[in-house]
């Protein structure tokens, strides 16, 4: 009667919905990092032509969907539905994106942990017949961030070390129940082997963080949360997985993950990367490494896909990292409550 | 292999999941409205002895989550999953709320359609067998929206007359498979009858509305989208249903759908009414009604689903409504987008 539960917290798609292919748009400083050869836009300015960061990042989301739209040759506004958000303040680059692109639309928000959370309710809605063809995206953008939930960028403040800088960057993947037969003659440009099989839907976990510059350490405890609930829930080993991948962790929140995960006796080994510290390097001295929306929508959807295509990696646990915290709940002595939701990514002949 | 999409936009539940029970928390002016004898609680104080108005929303949302669960003897954290949200930044009510509940959650941000997007999902999650036991949730709060929305409630600004007021108040409701045996032994609280069978996902519509103070006027173009997508998706007339109900259009929202309605060449004769003119009266004077995510989540979890359940309407189309803009959005010069979801509420014996 429950059959697509498994466990306490996760989900199995035994359709195994397929991504049939994907869009990465970034900023020039991410073009700049260590996997910007893999992007398929790199922004020279990062106000792309706009007269706002704001439409600029709204401009990113709504573009990236097009562009994952038009590897597939679906239209957008042939999608069955278009999943996703950002983090900016009532969603507004995930909305007036979705007003262009024309197509149903649901608004989801887990701050950084978007992405996956969109991967979620995207791959329910194929593995349970009520959608054949959905998009999942997420972003966010350094300065509409910064002014946001910072300050504004001309005031010029400085950073603490354990800050992380927000990707500006827009991931967009496009999911298709298994059967799905795209009218491309071009296939190039389409994943032909990359699954969606489970994945685990996170608690809110906060240890009682409170400092809104070491996001990583907030974030940390609910992925190892979230790492534990998964192999618990489908009875697996670190050893299952050729690659553990969370959000923006960033350099401090992986260092705290291995150790939490290490508290609860499992360990991560060379298993595990961190987006936030893929997409930029050390050399870039961004303190922490990237965080935000994009981190890793752009890391998946620009990167980590094309390893699996590749057969590079066969089975991916894939969580991003979300805090949930606002900038008024800082301001009224709030602790930081953190959320990790993680999926399943496989290739088919693995 | 599609086969629980129906049309363009919209989805059936053929497993037909079940609304258990319900709860509706509202501020002491929506006890005092049309409607305030069917409310769980009334709130003498705002402020629900918390220390801000934002502590006060987010104790609502908890308690309705408890309150419902309680019903149905089941304890929070024990449900398959929480879908919710709210209309402040970041979602900081459902958010905190989720923390203290401890299951696993799915933030939703759909403005004022909050309540039939976690629906939507709730209900895809129960039908395609992720979950059994779904809390759907969405409120909101008049001081933390004008905080957030307008002017800080000290500086007693006027309201012109195309104003709505923002609910204060939170409803859950409880979504279960069909064959879910509930562990009670007073069933009196639970509904027998209320099965949740199919929905349409809207779209993003915006016919150019620019003022923030008619947000009816924003709305009631993706009302009338919704309904006439519903409406050809399953191919039915109004005549299907008893009662179409719109979730915060207010007064001048609603007879704004009518006429769009009827451009539409659908006559919505005398089976609409709106949440906002339903938790408000005219003598109470809140210009065109009530508005918020919790306008129609109180509405449909304390009044409404009674009137199914007691059979004195066997069909429904609920349709929330909600407007996609942010303040940053009305400073930088864009319309106003809007979405609205609707889901089909049925007596099993109808």
């Amino acid at each position: 009667m429950n059959s697509n539960r498994q466990g306490k917290q996760s989900v199995v798609f035994p359709s195994k919905p397929k991504i049939l292919a994907s869009a990465a748009i970034v900023g020039d400083l991410e073009g700049n990092g260590p996997i910007g050869k893999h992007f398929d836009i790199i922004l020279e300015d990062d106000t792309w032509g706009e007269d706002s960061w704001e439409k600029a990042e709204r401009k990113m989301y709504e573009q990236s969907v097009r562009l994952a739209c038009n590897k597939c040759n679906i239209a957008p506004e042939n999608l069955d539905c278009m999943v996703g958000g950002d983090i900016l303040n009532q969603l507004i680059s995930a909305n007036f994106g979705a007003r262009a692109l024309k197509a149903p639309y649901l608004g989801m928000y887990s701050a950084c942990a978007t992405m996956t959370e969109s991967m979620l309710v995207g791959t329910m809605m194929i593995d349970g017949e009520y959608a054949s063809t959905v998009s999942v995206t997420a972003c966010s953008h350094f300065s509409t961030a910064e002014r946001q939930y910072r300050s504004p960028l001309e005031l010029g403040g400085q950073r603490p070390p354990t800050a992380q800088r927000t990707v500006t960057g827009s991931g967009c993947a496009i999911l298709v129940s298994n059967e799905y037969k795209p009218s491309v003659t071009n296939t190039d440009e389409l994943y032909q082997s990359i699954e969606i099989t489970g994945g685990t839907i996170g608690k809110v976990i906060d240890l009682g963080v409170k400092d809104a510059n070491n996001l990583g350490a907030a974030m940390a405890p609910a992925a190892a949360d979230t790492i534990e609930a998964h192999l618990n829930d489908f009875n697996r080993t670190v050893d299952d997985y050729d690659l553990i991948v969370t959000g923006d962790l960033g350099s401090l929140g992986s260092a705290l993950l291995i150790d939490l995960c290490k508290d609860k006796n499992i360990d991560l080994k060379d298993k595990h990367i961190d987006c936030g510290n893929t997409v930029f390097c050390e050399a870039q001295k961004f303190d922490c490494g990237g965080s935000g929306g994009g981190c890793c929508a752009v890391t998946l959807c620009g990167y980590l896909l094309k390893r699996l295509e590749a057969g590079d990696i066969n089975k991916m646990l894939f969580i991003a990292t979300g805090v949930l915290l606002s900038p008024d709940t800082t301001l009224q002595g709030d602790t930081i409550p953190s959320i990790a939701h993680a999926v399943v990514l496989e290739r088919s002949n693995s």
